[in-house]
């Protein structure tokens, strides 16, 4: 086989080697419970915090608090059912939020809540006419997206921030910001957002484990109850290999930002040139962030069919979120109005700026095995 | 420093090396989303299928489904906030459950549910005419643990779901099996429960990782919403590196599981023999697994105190749950009418097989320090 391409960066990422090789002794020599009273679990329940404050330094927080769950998803729901108690009130979503959101809404709809969709303009993006339609008095809760796990869109966080509350000054404001923590710096205490979400694995930490931040004086209620870790709001034995190499992966994302933003930048670029040059007549669906993109490459062709044509070749693509890969259908890209043959005909590609990546080489094999999918070889 | 006696296996263990590496490639070679459509992912996905069907099989279970969840606590709490449509009906928790089954049951009480305690006996397990006297038509959900985390003490978990089932043909029960999983064998589906609880980090596998066994037909809403991952039971990327540890070390202690009951109760018999020897006038309460005791060694010594002073020596044990050890009291032990003073004297030691453990030398640290703390020497 010819040379891996691992394109498939905003489903996970590869865990760097050094942050392993940071955090491995938290599974051996350091395995001690953090709650126990004896010092080597001090020392651990130290560490606990130290990575928490290197998480709310990445964030640029400077007040807030975070607490460690176990993923992004618990995060999620542990904000929007922390809600429930406001019934009668209104509870807005993104219409193309991670199903992580969107699951939680409908449970929200399913137990007789007021929710609603805000609808998505043809770049992915909150749609702010509409958005600011909907914001009046008895909007209790908005959840909306940093950056789209779909298509890479960026939402305009602080601005949408201030636009809900200069018309509701009490309305609680939730980001998933999954996609964007460590795409681009974030100073998340500027955005005024109460809570913000971010995850482990898409960031070259581990699988199992989230945060979620909390704005200074923010309310919430815990959502798993039991021995009161995380000061009481998400209990449970701490994941400490998973929280520490959280930290480890943050900070060297951290200090990397700006030189991973370039790389990917020029992965985007040369991509798009060899489309180009090869003479694709592609349809790129939303934009944002260099480092994901949803793009047609072929109308006709389907995203699953390509997907695994590209998988026997070493190219590792997606049709969309691996999250909803197996749902088929896009739900972000249906809010886009875009038209069903089209969004079957789509892939998701995203890069890292830690893999190396040749634009000629790539295409070439998209070219070839378009193709024979179209039976011209 | 002498060597090390780490006596507190109940509130975590140290992974099993052959665990760790055996489980190493899912954090960097195997790093792929388990949900993503293409081969390696495929693969991961199965891989975490087998994990599942291995603990299945640990457990004894034939017909039953087990769900990966974040620890053990998100598992008590998915089970008992998946009954809360049955309001109006009782709902029995045994007095001294783990705090991730308590603080479930206190949060019920808030919501204006009707919970009720089961009490003890002196042995620290449930009191069965009490718990026969309290069952009727009227309980919808009994949760007791099948070994007490404070004592050790074992509940007959068969014998109680029969009782209870005589009486009330369909009360939902669950039992939380962390410090009974793998000490001894379990036939879960004998012991005819809709839910029983297990943790890794109690059995040489990672922290951050537990799951819920699911009798087949039991009725469970997920807890935490989102991508449909665990069969829509549990959503979020699935921690892959903790699920395959767990599974590994499952297998690992399930073939040592005679071994290491022999090894464990040697140990217990070595410990009780010397103190005997030193004339100590240890008071043990609760009687059960020989793995965990909670012990008063000596009146009037504060168990705090000692854990402390045992610490400078190399020796770790805890007066309590780590998970209620900041707490300063113990609930198990006052359900059991302990005096107060007895409590506050009482520290909890928990043995593993996988140690080494040198009754004479460790008795010796023990008579020193309390001699010490008591102003003898």
């Amino acid at each position: 086989m010819e040379k891996i391409y691992y394109l498939d960066n905003a489903a996970t990422t590869k865990m760097f080697d050094d942050v392993i090789n940071g955090a491995q002794k938290f599974l051996d020599k350091d395995f001690y419970n953090p709650s126990a009273v004896y010092l080597p679990s001090v020392n651990i329940k130290r560490e606990i915090e130290d990575a928490r404050k290197t998480i709310l330094n990445c964030l640029g927080a400077v007040e807030g608090n975070l607490i460690f769950t176990g993923s992004a998803t618990e995060a999620n729901n542990t904000v929007i059912f922390s809600q429930v108690n406001r019934s009668g009130k209104r509870f807005l979503f993104g219409a193309g939020e991670h199903p992580s959101v969107i699951e939680c809404s409908k449970e929200l709809e399913r137990r007789g809540y007021r929710v609603e969709y805000i609808p998505l303009d043809k770049d992915g993006k909150i749609d702010e006419e509409k958005f600011v339609a909907m914001i009046d008095e008895n909007v209790a809760f908005i959840s909306i997206q940093h950056v789209s796990n779909e298509t890479g869109a960026v939402n305009d966080i602080q601005r949408l921030v201030k636009l809900a509350r200069k018309k509701n000054p009490t309305v609680v404001f939730h980001s998933d910001g999954v996609q964007a923590f460590m795409k681009f710096p974030i100073r998340v205490e500027s955005l005024d957002v109460d809570f913000y979400t971010i995850s482990a694995h898409k960031i070259g930490g581990p699988k199992g484990v989230g945060a979620l931040f909390i704005k200074k004086g923010a309310k919430i209620k815990p959502y798993i109850f039991g021995g009161g870790q995380e000061n009481g709001l998400r209990s449970g034995t701490e994941n400490v290999f998973g929280i520490i190499s959280f930290a480890l992966a943050a900070k060297k994302m951290n200090m990397d930002i700006q030189r991973n933003y370039d790389i990917v930048e020029k992965y985007r670029f040369e991509f798009l040139s060899e489309l180009e040059k090869n003479g694709f007549n592609y349809v790129i669906h939303g934009a944002g962030v260099p480092h994901t993109m949803n793009v047609m490459l072929k109308k006709g062709v389907r995203g699953e069919t390509l997907v695994h044509a590209l998988e026997a070749r070493g190219i590792y693509i997606s049709t969309g979120s691996a999250c909803s890969a197996t749902k088929n259908f896009n739900r972000t890209l249906e809010a886009m109005n875009i038209d069903k043959d089209e969004i079957l005909s789509s892939v998701r590609i995203s890069f890292s700026a830690y893999q190396d990546f040749d634009a000629k080489e790539v295409v070439k094999i998209l070219k070839d095995e378009i193709e024979k999918l179209e039976g011209k070889r």
